[in-house]
């Protein structure tokens, strides 16, 4: 289509940082895609401070899937809890539905839960290097066509019945899982924290309990301990060709700070990252050179180019998050950064 | 800095869409920036029965404000509590600082929060035309820094305590309000519901009801009763040169559907656009040129272009809502229609 | 101690209801202490409607456990995530842990979350007619000790971490399981709406959508779409022995309400009802009375008869939702009903 | 009615705890109504340690108010915000309406949330010595009856709206205000920690952390960090009248522990206590002379008994809550206080 154009964002390569953990020992860059430009010296300042640790940001991948919730009407909560009887008996027979539409997803749990006489299935599927979103759904289309034509007493209702759940703020993605779970950590050596950071151990675990624990919880918060996740998701996900509106639920993680003997150890949780190297905006050129520099190209096993993307793209949360949050701890640090920053480099100004 | 490219997200202009209301009466179209091409067809549909109708899409902008929480630590509870009425009182002086610091930037309301001797104070302000994130943070430094100079007994903790709260998914943004409210109708005919979306005003109620309340509620979600709100908000900002992190909270939104002796009231309330004409990523040339062909560079009292921006963003935001819930009532509509238009259009491919 | 004396809620038996399902076919009276009286009335006209339906209310169990969950600290989360992979593999070793403490615990699920370094470990029981409080906490010792003497890098956090969870508004309970999870289901024909509920199916299904589905997602609501589930839950739990701190849990219900031809299909769905008809509170006399006139002392499988209290809960549950919401359609008759019944039976009066 | 009996509650006087504070000087025995009778001892050694304390408790009331939403619906969005904007205009005049049908209520506050057509208002009054419940709906009635003869455009849809909330787990009670909010501090001094707790200050503090902050919020909770605040709520609601169902918005508030040098700062932050000594409930002997008991009787300005009664509650909160925290931060001590209280104290009997 001729009238298609494109939004050129600003984007930078950051780093590099030092990572390690279950999936990747490596040192690397990362691309961000943003107009918020301020973020780059922020992660940058991260990475920075990972490269002068000995095993830098370790990251550990603790699960993996995506999912699709489909809803079905029953004819009453009996026919329901059948029927759900009935999914559990069928496993197997709901595996081979799943391969024969795709070479790449794998059912690995069928999940339930009924209110009224409604029933939202949720499938939940290995998918590969891809993030799973189109795979998920065209298995989960396959799938209620074969429950429908195979169990009685249902009714089609809709093909996403919100359990899912896709780029809303939830829990279920949090407690059941939905895309990738990369746990990091960094332990920052005294002398770092005070030279680099400007703060203290101490400082930064009562902000993080006061800003990020509590702060969230009384604004009503679910499951949203930290300060800017959804940041630095934007940028990598811009500039990795990922849907970006996945940052919803790739909000939705926890950061964790202890002062341990003047030591920092400073942790990000991150539940929902539904990142893939094939798939959607996964065929643009830029998109596909910046995959090839972060070593997101190579000839892997199924699934493990993805992998090091999610790992690549937590490290990149932690670097940004730390920054913040020693940055606020301080009084007017934050704001005489950003001023700082933007008079150096931004063409654009804020109305201020 | 030589080092600064740009990701080019593709682009197209969809519409065009009517609209009426309290601040636009107008046909327009809009540009969406995804990789998620089938977004275009899918809002372009919703959009063209907006045209069918007399009102269009009517959109009620019910509130804006910009907010800012500064965190501090009193010596006890009673100390923030004395504090707290402080404010109260001294709700003027505020105010007063915050004009020496900002000619937009004007206080409308401080909110406070206690948990044991933590005070949470947020600063509601209008911002003009700026979305008014830096607007916002340079005011609240400025009045954390009076406050702790005026009042006793209070110490620094943070310059944002997560109150505000700054994209992540909370309940406190739909309650007390963060940037513009807009409430958007369409009543679409009968005959018009059955010709363009094939479907009926009850089955779209139902499917609402059933998906998007009682679906999200079941997840565990918090006021997020939509489908997919975010798709359409990553869209708009991205090709406005928003800062499309605030999808988060701007997902959080409501859609109501009822059907009116067969014509279909459809509903999307946005309580938390954070949308501006000016200020970061403004300055970009493509922003620049679609901002001009919105119509939101005109000269207008300050604030009206960014209102007539959320109102617009709004309307697509509603298209994009119908069309898919449309979809979702017939089974296989949505795979089919996915799969067409990625036939057709896309260089892409996901990797099933 | 004879400084224990009791205090005397006021109790009466309201019914009889009309039940059926997939666990009892009764036709019940039940009892309900409170100091809210209205609430008698209210049951009572539910029940006296379920009398004039065929099948009652049909209340289907689909699900039961009890949970406990311990926190445990790990050296790194890579060790937290190796840990949670030997717990799957040593399921059965755990599961004969709890068989040498409890005679009627099961251990059916083991479930995990990571965080930073912090591992929630979630176990799921079967505790036969206990509503399993006590039970879960011991095996939840047990196991604790179980795993830090076989599972090396872990060490005792907490014993509670609050996963649970117990006794808080969260939302895993809904989504994991925790207590009994009954569905009640009630069609009421259209004249007994009429006649009886001076109501059409029609307007109490719209105002189901309105209060119960939007209204409780507007005030940040968590999986609680119900009118008042907390009161009938007291008066029930109060007169038959049951920790009624669980109501917190128990509150968090689904009321679905749909217009079927003119008559009201009703549904209460009830995840998280934690009855039992032993342990704690059970060997009082009066409880003893009321579970034995329930018909909840009999001989029976093991489970069997907390199994039918808490059908009998949950349709009770039913009976003042629908006559509450169905008084709410009318302008003024909730008040009318509430001063006319006090001015008759309380000796109480509120200081209006 | 001659068939009304009673439940008795096993209840038990507990105490005497210090509290000092803005509302109450004074050391006072508390008395608790519950099945759960290990909550007797473990609110008792609470309250010891506050009584080795010089101010002992510090409990600061900090808001109060009673609410009641009702629910309109509006031709469009656009009369609804019109209404919304004659609800500010003529406060006063709804001021008036309250003071015509209560001695008590007043009216001192309005607030509304649009979304699609439907209007929720939310009205917020002081109610003196009463809860509310029964005030608020009244005033409520007799606004809604008001509003709707005199604003143009809307129609009636609710006399509730579950915007209150009443009895449901949301957020919007914390944020907006309903019941009485009070804070309640204890510095507990090393030695003491110690010796009676036999813990540490930095152990509490952390198991705080961990289990109320990251454990609830993993569970997907809602404004609640805290470890049993239902127990407590629950025996003190019980034993004074109060109507119980409203622990489940009690039960939603916060936890905060400090290590300050060694000494251990405690708080709970209690932001929706529902509770009164006139109205339903009060009326009954052993009600009356546990009110007269605990001073809540005495002839004081109107609301002051309320507050008194409140603050008491809330210590009483906080003495259960710093006892089980101690106790969890010992493997075993928990179970082992458990079955050694039970053995000697209880006729009932756990089916382990």
């Amino acid at each position: 289509m001729s009238d298609i154009t494109t939004a050129g964002v600003p984007m930078k390569w950051v780093g590099p940082m030092r990572i390690s953990g279950n999936v990747a020992t490596t040192e690397a860059e990362v691309p961000l895609a943003t107009y918020e430009t301020p973020l780059w010296p922020s992660v940058g300042r991260g990475a920075k401070i990972s490269m002068l640790t000995e095993k830098g940001i370790v990251a550990t991948l603790v699960d993996e899937r995506m999912t699709r919730s489909v809803l079905v009407e029953a004819e009453d909560a009996q026919t329901a809890y059948a029927a759900a009887q009935q999914l559990e008996l069928r496993f197997e027979d709901l595996q081979k539905v799943v391969r024969t539409c795709s070479r790449f997803a794998e059912l690995v749990k069928v999940r339930h839960e009924i209110a009224a006489n409604l029933m939202f299935i949720r499938f939940e599927f290995t998918t590969g290097d891809a993030s799973g979103h189109n795979m998920a759904t065209l298995a989960a289309d396959a799938l209620l066509t074969h429950i429908l034509q195979t169990i009685p007493g249902l009714s089609y209702s809709s093909i996403s019945g919100n359990y899912c759940t896709d780029k809303k703020a939830t829990a279920i993605n949090g407690i059941l899982g939905r895309g990738k779970n990369v746990v990091t950590e960094l332990l920052v050596p005294r002398e770092i924290v005070e030279s680099r950071l400007h703060t203290t151990a101490d400082k930064v675990a009562k902000l993080n309990v006061r800003k990020n624990l509590i702060g969230t919880l009384l604004a009503g918060g679910i499951r949203s301990a930290n300060a800017h996740f959804a940041n630095m998701l934007l940028g990598f996900y811009l500039a990795t060709g990922q849907d970006a509106a996945n940052i919803v639920e790739g909000s939705q993680g926890v950061t964790f700070a202890e002062d341990r003997d003047g030591d920092l150890y400073f942790s990000c949780t991150l539940p929902n990252l539904i990142v893939g190297t094939v798939g959607n905006g996964k065929g643009i050129d830029f998109v596909e050179e910046n995959l090839i520099r972060l070593g997101c190209r190579e000839e892997r096993e199924p699934g493990e180019n993805a992998r090091r993307l999610a790992v690549l793209c937590a490290a990149t949360v932690l670097c940004g998050e730390l920054s913040l949050l020693a940055a606020q701890t301080n009084p007017g640090e934050l704001m005489r950064a950003h001023v700082q920053f933007e008079r150096k480099n931004s063409s654009t100004q804020a109305g201020v």
